[in-house]
């Protein structure tokens, strides 16, 4: 008989099924016990008597079992239909008990429990809509950019120098000689800007981020696009727009089950994301909040919070953006206001008022190249193979990253970027 | 004016169009002169009087151009259709020359020297089309397992031991304290059929191979699968199968320009893929050519190319499995046959001669991860987290992993594994 999933139960009401999964939860309630069933796609319920129960003796929850009966109406069970009938056989005994029950509605763990078994507790329906969620992001994410003519690249994690700033890269050994973790993709999603204007990337980069906070992590997936011949940073604001949009779609459209079991409710995109300029956001939060941080060169976090609030009530958005952050307190390759050039020309969109993503223009001019990296002090012989796609003429150009686990986090509000990933690394974990 | 791509130029003859690209060739003939512009669509060719050429004074090809003009039809043209009454302006002037000419049909440098300018070698047009096939490949796997119900992980690439053998690990600096680049996503995604039952991962792998080849490198992609509730490594060889060739269906609809500039032959798969026991192959071998491997624990890859030859005489196909290659070289999850456990229920799938996957069933039991982990000498600690899942319930899995540049190597006929990388990395090599 083949197997059937248990999402497909109600489709053979009164017929002779093969179910195969994990013991999820097991009511003995005496002459009537009830069984449910975990697989990929849900939960199936089994009615046993007495005597059915004999091969789960001594056994715990997720043992893996085939069960065998027919499928009967019950409208309260999962999905309104049950198994009856039915004949329990033992694919892969457990006789330990779990480090936490999965069973429940919600994990029932806290972060550090759950972290250390996260290799079982991922097995937790709450936990498998989390990740199937994340994975919608991404597709959502590559479909999105496919469709409008971008190019997927797949750019080397061991790099010979730091991208972003030599502080927080992770060296390696590499035959005997120092090489580090890629921080980003950036260098190499410009150069592939030169070969086919459009490109974008999912893939993990790394952050030796040596302090502890609810949102950073070591390792993380980055949503990296990069795209030429644009006006300035508006253009590619309207690109994030519009990817944003088509991940929200997409996810409505593929994860609705995952949805409506953690209870999200998707923000609004409309065709434009509200947006606000820095020293105007400074000034705004000053007036709404009495916090002064004018002339600071950075937002807060409390100052992003505070931006995202005055989104909300003023727009009705949970999206904003900021625009135009000092040119000091930016990558070197940001390109400045060219009627300002205190300020740049670049951008974080605020999601829910945290940082979602980051993006901007880029100097584009093999002058300014060479001039910015004298003033960053880049190790000339590292960077000379990124500099040389420069030389040989790069258009007007610039990208952004967004987040994974980030966008996952805000969409869920989770309070702590590690409920968003797999198996998240930081300062202290590196395990599982 | 809007800008239209170059690929849109025959859809406005008569009309006044805006391109924006690179300056791919300029043929000098006097009053004559013919520009070709190139975009990330293709070619445009723009008819230039002697005094139109002003702005291009002592300017090099891959100078940024943007040009307007009326579109004419001219048959010798790049897609019948030529831009005339034309007026050039200068984007990003290009002084310098090319290392090495990319308006040639062919990339006109040696691979060293191609590779130490790969940031601009990339933009010659069969670089490109061999980039757009390999994102091609990505998404093709992609597809067709997320049609058949495969969830995407993103699983961690920092971690605390190697996972295939000690001997080429690369070891990072984490914080003061010992940690490895993953070779393979292997503990991961079978930790993840305990969640998912199906699984799939496309990312990079490291390899700290101390040798040189033609067809290994350092860090390639590699796209990953596990799947759980097999009978045995035939479960998981059709749906390797069927992944093979969703892959060749997907790229032979969206590549299909690619494919014909590389003059690219797509090989047929089957319904099945022929498939041939381990010391079979070695007898076959050794008829066939002489060659005397029996009882040898593993193939060379002569014996590979012989097998190759054999498949494709005798079945017609471009690909054929080996299996049950010998327990002992093969990974400590590796499951033995139980008929004979000197060989494994597992396989590798030749591409050409070349092997492309490599797949088995893996072990299931916890008792028989306790035993193989002592037997392989595992540090006890680190895979503890590995093992957590085993105690608590694993069905019957295998799954498999298709490097992507081996497949584009192989689709393409290349004669070393780096033409098909974006920016390879070797013992020697760390830049770009």
């Amino acid at each position: 008989m083949t197997r059937i999933s248990a999402s497909k139960l109600k489709e053979h009401i009164g017929k002779q099924v093969k179910l195969q999964g994990w013991l999820h939860n097991l009511r003995r309630l005496g002459q009537v016990n009830f069984l449910l069933l975990r697989d990929r796609t849900g939960l199936a319920q089994a009615v046993l008597g007495k005597e059915d129960l004999a091969p789960l003796e001594n056994l715990q929850t997720e043992t893996v079992l085939e069960i065998c009966g027919v499928v009967a109406e019950a409208p309260p069970a999962p999905s309104g239909v049950e198994l009856h009938d039915v004949k329990v056989e033992v694919i892969t005994p457990v006789a330990e008990i779990l480090p936490f029950e999965l069973n429940k509605p919600d994990v029932a763990a806290t972060l550090p429990v759950f972290l250390d078994h996260a290799t079982v507790g991922h097995r937790h329906p709450r936990r498998r809509a989390i990740l199937r969620l994340a994975a919608g992001v991404a597709d959502g994410f590559r479909r999105t950019l496919n469709a409008a003519g971008f190019i997927e690249i797949f750019s080397p994690k061991i790099v010979a120098s730091a991208t972003e700033s030599g502080a927080n890269v992770f060296q390696i050994d590499y035959f005997g000689q120092p090489a580090y973790l890629a921080q980003s993709p950036q260098f190499y999603k410009q150069i592939m800007v030169g070969v086919f204007e459009k490109v974008y990337e999912v893939g993990p980069v790394f952050r030796a981020e040596p302090h502890s906070t609810t949102r950073h992590l070591s390792e993380y997936v980055s949503l990296d696009v990069e795209m030429g011949f644009i006006e300035d940073h508006f253009t590619v604001m309207d690109c994030l727009t519009g990817v944003v949009g088509g991940i929200l779609a997409h996810i409505s459209e593929r994860c609705a089950g995952e949805l409506e079991m953690l209870e999200v409710k998707l923000p609004l995109v409309g065709e434009t994301i509200p947006w606000v300029y820095f020293p105007d956001a400074q000034q705004l939060i000053y007036k709404r909040e009495g916090i002064d941080a004018r002339g600071e060169p950075d937002l807060a976090p409390e100052h992003e919070r505070a931006l995202g609030e005055w989104a909300r009530e003023e727009f009705g958005s949970d999206f904003v953006y900021v625009t135009g952050y000092p040119t000091a307190k930016r990558p070197f390759y940001t390109h400045p206001d060219p009627d300002d050039p205190t300020y740049s020309n670049s951008f974080d969109l605020l999601f829910r008022g945290v940082e979602l993503a980051t993006g901007g223009q880029r100097l584009h001019l093999y002058a300014d190249y060479l001039a910015a990296a004298e003033k960053a002090r880049l190790p000339q012989e590292t960077c000379a193979a990124y500099l040389e796609c420069f030389k040989y003429g790069m258009p007007p150009h610039g990208g952004f990253a967004i987040g994974l686990e980030r966008f996952v986090m805000q969409l869920l509000g989770l309070e702590n970027l590690r409920w968003a990933a797999l198996f998240p690394r930081d300062l202290t974990r590196l395990t599982p």
